[in-house]
């Protein structure tokens, strides 16, 4: 129900996602009065596709206590409760991140192992693209919170990209040892000695170099990347665009370029990595751009769906068993 | 002597720096052997333009320890003491941002009521441009550090651009004030009864949509978001480089666009904007950026020489003495 567009962007997202993957089934979580008639007459897919009904919707801006307490029948509770039953394999949400979050951990609770969930988007990069967690789930973050992070992304980039071993960097102030915060020195350590690919410390701009496969970041400083980097693209588009509708001459060149800009555009297609991960959670809960057009949803649907088939939350909890031998290893039952 | 340059670029900033302001006087620091010839052989500038021998250079990675243990005659240590003697009003050097703040704070020290001295520097925005600090001085900050930081870049906005009560934001991850760690939440009251004209948090977008004239962080998310942009905006232009010489009709409209593409760079033109600023120290040290040429460094020459006829660090000091009246208002005999 959420999103800046709501259903009338995520009804068409699942049809074209359940089109494409005959495998999946959908469940449409929300105001049946709402969500019936966009489905229309047809049926198509049968029951691959069903409607269950909730009463409330989470807003926007919502304060995340409010959503918590006082509304137990919203889409996003509901979804929840879902995935925890096991009726539901993923979750996904175009609505308000702070109580997504919220609600997920409360229902859902954390992985054995893991003390807090993380976000982690994909922007992209020079190379391809890269994942970065923490975006703002986690402001304070010890070295051993880092150490999870690095963990689940380097997962979730397994499961999502079926790669062995990707690439791990910790997003730090300088390349050497020594520079950094004394967090950010530990955490460097306890991920020398993870096991994962750590290719140790990762500047600022290597994140758009593609350095490393995953950034490990505090969501402090992963959030204050994230909202800068897409300021400073809006300034560099508004500003090009100004400048191309200067006068005649200048739309003349932009009537010419706009071929140039529009491959350029394809390339660095931001729809193309929607789909934000809360990992740590005992469940599956994906987080859509609240802007997301179809298209955009359906990545992010797709990438729920992979996440699920390749059970990661189960691979997070195993791997946390391993790092650390005294947590038990298997999930309470959900 | 520093800078990827060196002299090639320094000296003939100097010139127009002089021509343009009759009323300075500069002092080139550095091995007399390498800048004597530079200068050629007219007296233009008669006794506004001299040199002081300095036998050793501090290399661009050089660790900051060896520069300020083992060079005790280097170019950057020599441009300190005559800052520190009163012989100069103002320092700027192109070289290791790590050793001139490490030599500048041991040669002059920080003014009273300043615990940490600061990296503040100018970024363009969607309405001109914004004064960013720390850079990367200071990984673990204390909301008074931060507080420190919002004294110090209010009035470097106000010595630079001649401006009564800049607007102050603080760097956060939402504009509620329960958003963001212990320390920031702190920095937020304290920046409230500071009697700045402190307008809130700002989020990472907010630097570049111009929505305070000082943003305050501390220096490991300072440093991470600089180095973070300046990787954003190379792929972006590296990018739209690729799509633009791609094939013959490509290379046509990049012919087309480019009056367009030079209106745009210059708008956004990083070079007018460089001289960063070492603040909180007992005299001013400027840094330019190391690839700078020549009139980006004669833009910092000039906030340098501005920052001296404006006597900044007094200013400080005198504002911190306000704030905390049990702090020694008169800095030390320099």
């Amino acid at each position: 129900m959420g999103g800046d567009h709501g259903p009338s962007v995520t009804v068409p997202a699942v049809f074209d996602f359940l089109r494409r993957d005959p495998d999946c089934t959908a469940i449409l979580v929300g105001r049946e009065e709402v969500l019936r008639p966009l489905l229309g007459p047809t049926q198509e897919f049968g029951a691959r596709l069903r409607v269950h009904h909730a009463s409330q919707v989470v807003e926007m801006h919502e304060p995340v206590a409010s959503a918590l307490r006082t509304k137990k029948d919203s889409s996003m509770r509901v979804m929840a409760d879902l995935v925890k039953e096991g009726t539901a394999n993923a979750a996904l949400s175009a609505g308000n991140t702070g109580a997504l979050m919220a609600i997920s951990r409360f229902v859902l609770k954390t992985l054995p192992g893991i003390d807090r969930p993380a976000i982690a988007s994909i922007l992209p990069t020079a190379r391809g693209h890269s994942y970065v967690l923490d975006l703002g789930a986690n402001v304070d973050c010890s070295a051993e919170h880092l150490l999870q992070f690095g963990v689940m992304g380097s997962l979730l980039v397994s499961a999502l990209e079926h790669r062995d071993r990707p690439t791990v960097g910790l997003l730090n102030i300088g390349e050497e040892d020594i520079k950094g915060n004394e967090i950010v020195k530990q955490a460097a350590e306890l991920l020398k000695d993870s096991g994962l690919n750590f290719c140790g410390n990762v500047e600022g701009d290597d994140i758009w170099k593609g350095t490393a496969d995953v950034v490990v970041c505090d969501g402090f400083v992963g959030n204050v990347v994230l909202k800068s980097s897409e300021g400073l693209a809006q300034m560099i588009a508004r500003g090009l665009k100004e400048e191309f509708s200067r006068n005649l001459l200048t739309r003349l060149a932009a009537i010419m370029a706009l071929p140039v800009i529009r491959a350029f555009k394809r390339r660095f297609d931001h729809r193309a990595y929607n789909g934000a991960s809360l990992l740590g959670l005992k469940g599956i809960v994906f987080k859509s751009h609240g802007s997301a057009d179809s298209y955009a949803f359906r990545c992010a649907l797709e990438r729920a769906a992979e996440a699920a088939r390749q059970r990661l939350p189960e691979k997070i909890a195993a791997r946390m068993a391993v790092l650390h031998p005294s947590i038990n290893q298997i999930p309470d039952a959900a």
